[in-house]
């Protein structure tokens, strides 16, 4: 099962994007095909050394960057690395493509490209609660503005698939993000699908408020792409904000810089639990296709676990299991 | 103006109420209500000495439990201490209400009891972002789960009002929560907000991201109650996951246990500096009184704080301004 690799896509790339690829290899036996600019992906191959069986080039002329308007990239560099990759996956070429690039435009694209599964109404972006490792699946975190009742149904549903198939947890729990713990609690769209998954045979544990996200409460939290938005943007913002003002405490003194050295291996361990690398892409969710996002700050360690993920999307029936929800 | 103050709410009523009370007393020199039960008053302020004048007792017979239903418990327990306390200020006879006890039953009561100021559509329950001290006020954190645009334009010429005549910002910065800086970002309903904000007098910097609330960049923050509140309880949850990490992790080794002791003193500055015990109370803005609601943990010290703002909002014209712009 070869996974398309967007070798332009991300705040290191392509140094660590390569990198990750070939830690994906060796480590995990991923076949990898590396899209964007033969002679770019080249070099950097050439920096590793020998170039192992299992990773192929495939050449694309353009990249679309970070800070460039998605939709209107994506419709006007046609030969994108994005768009070349997404292409690849339409075709069958490649099982899944991961992506540390641009989101917008690779949301873009997969709509453009392989289209959404016929029945869903609309596809979703999820992202793995920060602090939480492997645990819990949160979406959509940007994709819907604008949601009806059974767009979030449809969340969950995707959601509790990707958690048991991807994630490997077994009937994951599903909780409703709202603003009290009681099913009257909520706008009337909440409190709506709130019926609708109560009703349903996922395993819905009722609705989780803001402060017991991060919490291991629920496997799979499903909320509007505005609300996930922010939420998941407070929580890097809360958690930057921390960090900096623990930066700046344990450097004000002298006895605090020394004391800081010996705390510095727990306080760095404390650091890596909260790092996206180590759960390492998400999943856009109702698209024809397996796609994933990696975080745009990722590492080769975040990549290669990004690559895994696309290898388990690929491999385990995940988009059959929301083809057979959608029909019903 | 004497201010009533529920003597029964809050996690550490009623010594800590009772506390605050002397302290906004002899520190301020604010006049005081101390609304509750009479001999429970009583014997509290015995605790402490000589009464000071200026700290009077209303009677009244019951409390309202942090946990109870707020709509049922203020038709039910008409001599609530929140009910009494709301009369106080319905009648004139106080300037302002603070409580920290049960923050929907307070919302209950001042709809009840004072009703909305005429023209305003809802009123927002506004909270100051945790790590800005006295700095940026975000309204509404939960009042209004379903809104429309103008509920919004509201909120933030309230918020405007409320920080400048409160908070003490002249002109105040005021922005809209959203997914996104341009302003065709964002739900439908977020983008008509934008552009009436866009066209109003206030002084309007656009659109802010979650990750940017902390950042100081707005002094008046406004988004839906639903949003808002998700914000609110995210950022606490995530604050409070850290603390627990950061505990456990100086905890786990005896150098860092030692390590820990010499930054001690750090720490607790650092906490301090987020403890929402340093803007004491946040307003309910929209009805037909000043009223504060205080967090449910407050010591003497926020008490005392929440105190200090409603003195403030009830000397500084602040409903006035609030009704002529109703009446616009």
């Amino acid at each position: 099962m070869l996974i398309a690799l967007d070798a332009m896509g991300g705040d290191h790339a392509p140094a660590e994007i390569v990198a990750g690829a070939l830690l994906a290899r060796n480590e995990l036996g991923i076949e990898i095909a590396l899209v964007g600019p033969r002679e770019i992906i080249e070099a950097e191959l050439t920096r590793h050394g020998t170039v192992p069986s299992g990773i192929e080039i495939v050449h694309a002329s353009e990249a679309i960057a970070m800070d460039e308007h998605p939709a209107q990239a994506v419709r006007t560099k046609r030969d994108a690395s994005i768009n070349v990759a997404m292409g690849m996956v339409k075709r069958g070429v490649a099982g899944a493509f991961v992506s540390a690039g641009n989101t917008g435009a690779v949301m873009a694209s997969a709509l453009m490209t392989l289209g959404r599964i016929q029945g869903i109404e609309r596809p979703a972006l999820g992202t793995i609660a920060p602090f939480s490792e492997m645990g819990i699946l949160v979406l959509d975190v940007g994709a819907n503005a604008d949601v009806k009742p059974n767009y979030l149904v449809q969340f969950a549903q995707m959601g509790s698939v990707y958690a048991e198939r991807v994630m490997g947890i077994h009937n994951p729990r599903v909780a409703l993000l709202n603003i009290g713990g009681e099913e009257t609690k909520g706008s009337e769209l909440i409190q709506d699908v709130y019926t609708r998954l109560s009703k349903s045979h996922l395993n819905f544990i009722g609705n989780i408020e803001g402060g017991e996200v991060h919490r291991g409460r629920a496997d799979v939290i499903v909320t509007d792409g505005f609300t996930g938005n922010v939420a998941v943007k407070v929580t890097e913002g809360v958690s930057d904000f921390i960090f900096r003002e623990l930066r700046t405490a344990l450097t004000s003194k002298l006895q605090y810089k020394l004391a800081a050295m010996v705390l510095k291996p727990a306080l760095l361990a404390m650091r890596d639990k909260m790092d996206p690398g180590s759960y390492g892409g998400v999943p856009l969710l109702g698209v024809n296709g397996v796609v994933m996002i990696a975080h745009g700050v990722s590492d080769a360690r975040a990549v290669k676990n990004a690559l895994r993920a696309a290898s388990e999307g690929a491999s385990s029936g995940m988009l059959d299991a929301i083809r057979s929800l959608a029909r019903k």
